[in-house]
């Protein structure tokens, strides 16, 4: 399933599956750095101690930021066709914790048209980790250019 | 609109303003850092000249992480009532470019029972930049801890 | 103890403890990036197990720095009344190692007045890690605004 | 004035100056990550435009970090007879902003025995920006070896 | 020029043109922090005034580092096939300043067996600015399976 | 072997040994944000565990850097009279591993006029890990200013 063509050449079914990417305490400070999202629960190993949890997650949204890594990387990785849309439906079902390593399986889910240059498609992403358990799944809305009328 | 308090406690059409965060290039570094979220639209200053936008925006998931931290520190400052339950419908509106400064109003929306113990709110945050320029909407679902009966 | 206040609203005695902050390796990459602040003990762990403390160790003007952030954090969240005047007698107890969580006591230890429209107060830290041994003290001096007169 | 000596060898009133170290906004970013120490001041450039700096300013915590890295470069480059005791009289005189280049003039200003080991040694450091002005002045307590007496 | 492929697929001749990666400040600053490696050079804005180049530059080891990203990303972006053997011939031509933005051709210009599993390929890339100035030249050799017999 | 000092001054045959820097999981994390080289060997536990290697490798080019980082620090911490005029025949012969500590020794093996201001210095460096292994040769080739005439 490469990105790289036009929104006609979707078809709904369609599937790929990723590798991974180990999110590790370093990917929270960065993450912090760039967002100022800190909250005990990431950093303050004491307090997650006395947490259901356990230990320390990581924040949502950082997970938020690999799975696009791994559309990137993955699906997309040097296309220029697309526009980033937007979400529909994100939901976090299992915590993320430092160590763990997220894939996930992409899959196109819908498709719709938008105007005379583009069309939307969402991709279905279902996020595991090296366990297998089921992390986040997540709606991502892709604009994509529709194939000229003369090609 | 703190968000210290039980599911009970909030009310739909609540609203609080936050302040802003300027996005700069070191935020796209560390984001990528963190991620692998890199595309020539954020990092290649010459083809992003050539693009409609006209120069590098930040990744749409970066700013998802901002608008965390925005939610950290002003809305739910030391919560530890509240799990993200996840997100319905992100829009990227218009581009945010290294230097814009985002800032939003939040509003409660909609709440739903879930369990015993718990609630869903659903906050709807509309991000703008430094010109009032509306650039992201965001539903955002909070799960929250329910009053204890005895309380 | 909110500091979102004046500086007549300050008594000497008042205390407040914070949540920690755990102090990882990526901390120290990340402030050495930020200061140029390297040293073998920091960075070099053949270097730091021939020394006295076994292990590479945190820099103290790290450990300012997480202060810094407990401050902000849990002391002054979203004050804009202040401007941080400097600091008075800060003392290195106890090593500091990745891994270890810092938290602190902050006491209000002295008052002074500077001018019509500020006056000083000392807050006195006592951070101690997760083992609960005091590692480093500080005398920190806050400009407060005074209450306006007709107030 | 190379640091790399014995307690005894140092004379009040050595001096040495050092070159300077440009502080970034990346700066500012990487030690947020690296302590959670965020403000509106320092990243929220329309809030700062309303304040009477202006602009956006460096924390002053990163700035002791910096001059932290101008003592490990140019005065202690390799030295490992040392360990830092801690600071009095840190002021903060004149806010620096993100592309001010910090240089400074370090003296010996006061020494004082310890015990048969170590002897203390005050270096009072002068930081001023690239337009001359005083910013910062830093009382530095550095603890030194003795030497031995068979030496 | 996909390099996902087996040794023997490689000819001599073959190119492959890259597109760009802007260097900025903060690609500097975390580079420092994940080396070291700093230097007034490319962090004091004074010291570099008063420089034949007249500004701070890009240490050479980072558009080593930014040269490795081109490669991953437009060469091998998903290749598991490949070892990195080593360079030949690192030649810095021309300074890099933050702000500009490299790209490079890459050109098949050497082949040589290893052994019965592997071959060597080596890659020469030119390294130009946004104005086409010629920066570094680069000779990169890459160890590649070899074609299994029975294929 | 202090390098402050003209091109005149190098013997053939010097040697000197610097201390050592541990490379971490965050020096990868950093390192990808500067130069967005990323790859499942270096950030993909689940993918490293299948490969010869059997766990996450450091990237050669961060090595290139860290061991820039050593030159900077141990070889000419303060030098202003050379420039990076660039390497010939760099060899990765053992991988290098998150918590391995680099360390090399440095000799000078070539010299080369270059005009009437200054000559070439051959510098190869032999890194190795805590345990000894030979893992990175690099021979470095620095301009190194010429004694003036006059003097």
């Amino acid at each position: 399933m490469s990105l790289e063509r036009y929104w006609e050449d979707y078809a709904i079914g369609e599937q790929i599956a990723t590798r991974g990417r180990t999110i590790t305490d370093a990917d929270i400070r960065m993450f912090i750095g760039a967002t100022d999202a800190t909250h005990p629960a990431h950093v303050d190993a004491q307090y997650a101690a006395g947490h259901p949890f356990g230990r320390v997650t990581a924040p949502g949204a950082l997970s938020i930021g690999v799975i696009d890594g791994l559309v990137v990387r993955y699906l997309v990785p040097q296309d220029l066709k697309l526009a980033h849309y937007g979400y529909d439906k994100i939901r976090f079902l299992h915590p993320v914790f430092p160590g763990d390593t997220l894939s996930m399986t992409a899959e196109v889910t819908a498709k719709r048209e938008k105007n005379d240059g583009f069309g939307l498609v969402c991709f279905t992403y279902r996020v595991v980790n090296q366990d297998g358990e089921l992390c986040i799944v997540v709606e991502d809305l892709q604009m994509v250019e529709r194939r000229p009328a003369a090609a």
